[in-house]
């Protein structure tokens, strides 16, 4: 069984009732008709200890921060600007008071930082930390970026560079000879990823966009999600490297393509634009955020997705299998 | 360490960043302003295997149908009218994809009987089954009620008999010579509880209804609550107990009044009504509902609860310690 089949198989059997909801299971976030001029977006991300952390990798606030940015960076895939969030903490029965804190600390800093209010939850004991965070937020509805309409001809580019929070996992493994800078910003991109809210925003504007999502799963999973949303072919033309994903796969003789192919738990987001928008818009990009919009494929007809003349695995990260 | 301590640490870590929302953490759920005329309402809830319920005693479709009932039951007490719910499941490796369709399989029936579009979630391998739904609902502002409102002199009322949910566990949990009708409500009470959506829905379109929470942690505690929520005293004059907990509880040499106190994990309303508007309120509700609505009490000034002229323990449901 995998994450994708699973999943379908839910959405099948919850599809009867959807009243005022405009998008249901199976994009970043579900969509709703909250009023007669506004649609909400709502996404829930869970996080399991032993899974998708340890808590020897990182202290208990970061383990509440990357929690918060993980459920974010759904509603910046939508192009949805946050409202609020609720979060559900299962913790082990002998968990301190201010451990827990901790986590809520971590949370609230990052809720701060993107403007999203911790509104409620519930609390439990349980064998392993699991949190389980639901963010709702807003988009005018002609904004609002699905996976579903990318068309074939469209540029496939992404907001950042891959393959360091995969390398900022592998130096909370295991000591490593890198050196600080690299490794600051490894663990930053590991333990403090940053939802790309602002960039979701800007692409939501613009009518150049025709689909968007974020690539939490690593490229070679997220891409083809893409292009099966949109029944499209992928062609990947290259993956851009982040300089620490380079050295740390270097130091531990592996190839630096798999941290960004098969890396994941990173929130870069990927958007299809249309071909003869793209020099303009990513030169909007860079002048608006100081970085470079990466261009890394095509979409055309057909289905699957290509790298260096042949079919690329989806490699990526499944919560089912890792 | 207990749950309101450390909710309210909590609460107050996470108050700075507020915006739109105009109730937060602390009720049964959190209301924002989704646009000029609406209040959208959103909360969560949590159920852990081995804390809330355990495989030997109910079919998973019941754990879905369930942990979908508490969600939305927590909507139900703020006189909200659910419109979706997102589902975050984490499950044991080794269990099978027709296992979680069946938990799907309860979700989606409770969903449909209250009108609740299941419209995404998340889903993880975990040491066990834990299911955290949220659910979103509309309540016009000048109907929502909190948990605040009540005044000292008001009534407070309940909207069924108590004690079923836990007599159901008992027998969950072991053979009893209990004739098949108490047995079969005792065991629906317990693993298919139903929301008042309609009945809190009603008391919210009353103007002399002045608080209004769900009783699921046990009558003592969620009376302390209520009365500490605004500020009164509470006695208690009387715990309507449900005749298969009577039954149970007699087979088993227990105290019957203990079911109905410390029970938890059933949904019947608590409400706070005006004391001149009472008669008339709950004649309107007995002949909408064909039940009565059933008096427990009445709020005073001071504090605490009082219970047969001696003050009440909290002795319910505390998930830090069950």
């Amino acid at each position: 069984m995998t994450e994708d089949d699973v999943i379908s198989a839910i959405a099948t059997l919850c599809q009867d009732r959807l009243r005022r909801v405009t998008l249901g299971i199976g994009d970043d976030a579900a969509l709703w008709q909250a009023s007669r001029s506004h649609r909400s977006a709502i996404s829930t991300d869970m996080q399991v200890e032993g899974v998708h952390f340890t808590r020897e990798m990182m202290p208990l606030q970061d383990v509440g921060w990357r929690a918060m940015a993980a459920a974010l960076s759904d509603l910046a895939a939508m192009g949805a600007r946050p409202v609020l969030a609720t979060v559900a903490l299962a913790f082990p029965r002998e968990t301190q008071r201010e451990e827990l804190l901790e986590v809520y600390r971590g949370l609230s800093e990052c809720g701060r930082r993107f403007k999203t209010a911790i509104a409620g939850g519930d609390l439990s004991v349980a064998p392993s930390l699991v949190l389980s965070i639901t963010v709702v937020g807003e988009v005018r509805p002609s904004d609002a970026k699905t996976r579903a309409g990318a068309r074939p001809g469209d540029v496939v580019a992404i907001t950042g560079r891959l393959g360091a929070a995969r390398a900022g996992l592998e130096l909370a493994r295991q000591s490593l000879a890198l050196d600080e800078e690299h490794a600051a910003a490894a663990l930053r991109a590991f333990r403090r990823p940053e939802p790309r809210l602002a960039e979701g925003r800007f692409f939501a504007a613009s009518k150049n966009v025709t689909a968007m999502m974020d690539c939490s799963d690593g490229l070679a999973t997220d891409l083809a999600r893409l292009a099966d949303a949109a029944v499209c072919a992928a062609t990947l033309e290259s993956v851009p490297l982040h300089d620490a994903a380079r050295r740390v796969a270097a130091l531990l003789g592996e190839d630096p393509e798999k941290f960004a192919l098969a890396g994941g738990e990173e929130y870069e987001l990927m958007v299809a634009v249309k071909p003869r928008a793209f020099a303009h818009l990513s030169a909007r990009y860079a002048k608006r955020f100081k970085r470079p919009l990466l261009r890394v494929g095509t979409f055309g007809k057909g289905s699957g997705v290509t790298w260096n003349g042949a079919p690329l695995e989806r490699s990526g990260w499944d919560h089912f299998t890792t």
